[in-house]
């Protein structure tokens, strides 16, 4: 009988990347900026139903009501805090080992973008029969189409398209330099944050690597103690570090799906698409301009500017131009700072 | 005795030119860009008491209730519709004229800006005593700034500061060239719409040259029909063109007094000041730019762009280059024509 298949999706996150649309209460896998206006969580339950027999996801306590609206029906399972993704996905094959013994996970983040489905399904399909075949961990790895320097990337001998090849080692986000060397020899794929593994051995992996993060997810899962007491004192790591660099047996499946992270509102464009050369979500009038991406719940004119963000909220507006976009981050602090978190 | 003096202050208009702060039920008058906070209209209000025993508004029906709350306890006289300066003017002076026949009038619009309130003060007491001499027809002449094109000028002989001289000929907006000659000229002086007549002399002019307005305000004025009943049939035309251009005996004084029009949110500044490089009205964190003018009653952040305007008031947002801020009359088009005028 083959194993059961279960999508684990990761959705927790600082929320504050697409502010003042996303917030801490409502994290940009929440916005409905997915395929035909769904959120971004909604788009990734359906890619996880269209490989798997069950769907879980993780997501931080502050952020389940919402969640659970989002998405209702489907199980979540909630951490007290965030601790990165080591504690997320352990505590998620943790919890899914105890009622079968032979679950086999796809681990994937909630607030990416996808074009081609067919070819992700496809993908993660390789990806878990891998799993199923040799208990290896898996990880997709996405063919770059450009030299980002804010992803990780995976070195392979060979990237061929649609096989399951071995990881020979996962490398930190590049300088541009780096990154361009590592696009130009064909044998560097991006780490889309996308794993497949059994969850007894994603456990075993933990228990080994990382045992305080081991012993804390099987004993929650077990009832011994609760998530409260333990979640805030385990260390804040990725699963990366904290298993996929250590571990032998990982391969990736190299894929081309139109996958891309969406890291700033200058991501908006390849989600929604354009409309006399600007991007709107909303009710808007852009005159004389284009290039601009307009995201508001109020309507927005502008007459005679190009290349801008204009994002309306709720309590708060942010304009900034559309290749600083990650600059976000620089409002977001200057809000602390001044005792404004209340718009955070 | 001294004849009563009247301040009689034009608050109609449009509304749109500082839309979307200012509305069609919330004209620019009402926005509380005056000096220390108040409303234009209330420092409009103090200007008139300065110079003036008595003050009265004109304003138009839409706008009476937010007109009223705006400055409790002043007299309004209010019209049906807008039909320009010509029937306001006249419908003011046939109502003062009837319970005070030697009334004079200093007649003024509520939307403008002055910085020194005192000379202002000087040149109407100049103005209000010529026409207690002489029942003459004065304007004030404003000694011109810069080589303007959105107003009329004044042609004189010589422009003598503080002191009554002929106006020789009203001239309507001039190109850039022909603005350049009058400002280089030194015998043109701006027309900021400020007029001082007896109100028996006003009643007369319009008598004589434009009879339709002279006969209805009276009939108004004197209770014998209604304002609703005729003021909807009567020409919609400035007083400039009904009187002020076809009278003889009229006079201007020459003035430099920080006046200007506030024609469009690139006033702001003038206004408000700048703090950091930037005007603020409101809550706003601007990084990393300057020559920003935001007004809005949601917070407003930016990063990395200068020279904007940003204005968000009620149900809209405006995001317009300030070098180009009269273009927000192709906002207010275009509302109109996709049938959003409910956002005028």
């Amino acid at each position: 009988m083959r194993p059961v298949r279960h999508a684990v999706i990761l959705a927790g996150g600082s929320g504050t990347r697409l502010w003042p649309a996303s917030r801490r209460a409502r994290p940009k896998q929440l916005l409905p900026i997915g395929p035909g206006g769904e959120t971004l969580l909604a788009a990734a339950v359906r890619r996880g139903r269209a490989v798997a027999d069950n769907v879980v996801i993780v997501t931080g306590a502050s952020q389940a009501d919402a969640t659970r609206e989002a998405v209702p029906g489907v199980e979540l399972i909630v951490e007290p805090t965030g601790r990165n993704t080591a504690p997320a996905l352990g505590l998620a094959a943790a919890t899914l080992l105890r009622r079968d013994a032979g679950a086999v996970l796809a681990m994937l983040p909630a607030d990416q973008h996808v074009t081609d489905e067919a070819g992700l399904a496809k993908a993660f399909d390789l990806g878990l029969s891998a799993v199923e075949a040799d208990d290896v961990i898996g990880t997709l790895g996405i063919t770059p189409t450009r030299a980002e320097t804010g992803f990780g990337y995976l070195e392979v001998e060979a990237a061929t398209p649609n096989t399951v090849v071995a990881v020979l080692r996962f490398v930190e986000k590049p300088d541009r330099e780096t990154a361009e060397k590592y696009v130009a020899s064909g044998k560097y794929l991006w780490n889309a944050g996308i794993f497949f593994a059994s969850a007894n051995r994603l456990v075993t992996e933990l228990d080994r690597h990382a045992p305080a993060i081991g012993r804390a997810v099987q004993d929650i899962a077990a009832g011994l103690v609760s998530a409260e007491a333990v979640y805030a004192e385990l260390p804040s790591i990725s699963i990366d570090h904290a298993v996929m660099e250590r571990a032998t047996r990982v391969v990736t499946i190299p894929a081309s799906v139109g996958w891309d992270d969406v890291g700033s509102w200058a991501a908006l464009p390849a989600l929604l698409g354009t409309a006399g050369g600007n991007t709107i979500a909303g009710e808007a009038i852009v005159l004389d301009g284009a290039g601009n991406i307009v995201f508001s719940d109020t309507l927005v004119t502008t007459v005679g500017v190009s290349d801008l963000v204009i994002v309306k909220y709720g309590d708060a507006i942010l304009v900034m131009k559309k290749d600083s976009a990650q600059d976000v981050r620089k409002i977001v602090e200057a809000l602390s700072e001044r005792g404004l978190q209340r718009y955070l």
